[in-house]
């Protein structure tokens, strides 16, 4: 039992400690005091090896990007990020691997004041999947339904990078060195925009994450929302470090069909539009509105400076 | 996105819908009303093709054991099993095979009154992750730690048919024909014991499921209630079926080593006893006492018709 034993120590480690938790790893199950009058929120992502990450892909960082992607998930409903379970499926112990492994993974659970309360490690191709919980005042979750006609489209940061950085990786892209940095910190070290997601219960429509590009993500909304949008391609917030990395074109397809930018897309009826600066303001994180929602359910209008613009989609497809 | 629809309606049929799940399947999250004043128990699953399961299993029994396991952890923590989340990793997409495996999974779930809130799809090496979630009464959760000095052990069921199921399915023993079908059942199609882990709750001084076999879970409870035990061998219920199909060496050691009965393994203090048997006559499942708890911090003794047993436990090891 050796090995098992490394495992427990390296994800034993004095990480935060919830006071919710009644039991925690080690007994067949957690035990947690959810609050009275809150709503739980459970978010599911896998990652596997040679499809979501290289094989030498920096442990520490898929640490904290499995922590980061499922934070976003709840991010988007609003929630307060709690609690997570892993399910850890491993070829081989390798220890130094595996320090760094949990090390990236309990040092971004504790940024977002997560605790690892449980999870199964087994033997097997490297496959991870963790559930991630937490809790939102009764009632009060946002979600992809509820945008309604007339009503503006946001988006915070800035989409692309995380594409372009993923460029980069693969060799695809050159950048300068001024830029690689922040490029590379967007590909590995998403941010999920937690204290946004919370600010936008009483402001959003609908929200939801960006993983798969503004439009692969968009038609989600518009479908479980039963309505259209026009985005304004003009509009869409790139930072400086995309915008002189490469052309135009090229900074638009990865802002829209780029993958893993982790930034909220949500919509804002236009009496809530005055709350939303004040409301937001103190978060440091920029949000622009990038269109306006219509009645043409499930279809999506791109233009640019008023003028229909073209541009075919090409997401990323698992089968 | 043809192959993702498929997916996503395979599990979509009409199962056990839950009316404390205010969002399910389809948004970012799930989001649910836990009942006040009840804890959550949360409780996670992996099952790795070549390892957990063989390539050729029928995908509707895989589908009905990743749930039964997964409840049984939820069972033997007193929960009321509820929700369901799937990490499904594949490596291409059967339909057939889905189609079964989401059946198996449904009407597994629906029998628990569980709802599959959501998970993941993607491609690699197949792979299951569950995440399942209960509820109990709060502060009533039976945990591993509590077993006393002086408590008696019991076990529910019989022990040892599911590893003499899969030494049937590996070829390594025959069996006749009139306890093939009981023993195979036992072993594709495991049983969580939910009611008398809930029963248990108020006489039960700890509790797990026994899926390493009894020498490999019991010391789990020893350990973190800081006990031993002694386990009269003699006592150790076991099925007409595994009797008549071994010698009695054999069967002994599918019960005490073999995995996957997921029968309960629980310990209960002198001036319960009595409570024991009115509480669970009820439920129609044999619970017999096997042995009693004592001082001898994490030692497990075993006797057979009080003489000293030598045995030595090999449990699976993962690595």
């Amino acid at each position: 039992m050796h090995e098992f034993e490394l495992i427990e120590q390296c994800f034993a480690r004095s990480g935060y400690r919830r006071n919710d938790v009644s039991i925690g790893v080690g007994d067949d199950g957690a035990v947690i005091q959810v609050r009275d009058g809150f709503d739980l929120v459970v978010t599911t992502d896998t990652m596997v090896q040679g499809v979501h990450f290289f094989p030498n892909v920096d442990p520490r960082s898929l640490g904290h990007k499995l922590v980061a992607v499922n934070v976003s998930d709840l991010a988007a409903m609003g929630a307060e990020p709690c609690w997570l379970s892993l399910g850890l499926t491993l070829p081989v112990v390798d220890n130094e691997w595996l320090k760094a492994f949990a090390e990236g993974l309990s040092e971004t659970a504790d940024y977002y004041n997560c605790q690892l309360v449980g999870g199964d490690t087994t033997r097997g191709p490297l496959t991870l999947t963790l559930c991630a919980k937490g809790i939102v005042p009764r009632g009060k979750a946002l979600s992809r339904a509820g945008a309604k006609v007339g009503d503006y489209v946001y988006v915070t940061g800035t989409l692309g990078d995380s594409a372009l950085g993923l460029k980069v990786e693969q060799g695809q892209c050159e950048i300068s060195k001024k830029h690689r940095g922040h490029i590379l910190q967007r590909f590995h070290y998403p941010t999920a925009r937690v204290a946004i997601g919370q600010a936008l219960r009483t402001i959003a429509s609908s929200c939801m994450d960006i993983s798969d590009g503004l439009c692969g993500d968009l038609p989600h909304i518009l479908k479980r929302s039963g309505v259209g949008a026009i985005i304004d391609v003009a509009k869409i917030p790139m930072s400086q470090a995309l915008k002189d990395s490469c052309d135009w074109q090229q900074a638009l397809q990865c802002a829209l069909s780029g993958g893993e930018d982790y930034e909220l897309l949500f919509t804002v009826p236009e009496d809530k539009r005055g709350s939303l600066e004040v409301l937001l303001s103190p978060y440091g994180v920029p949000v622009t509105c990038i269109g306006r929602i219509t009645g043409a359910a499930g279809k999506l209008e791109l233009r640019h400076l008023d003028q229909p613009f073209v541009y075919h989609h090409s997401g990323y497809q698992h089968f």
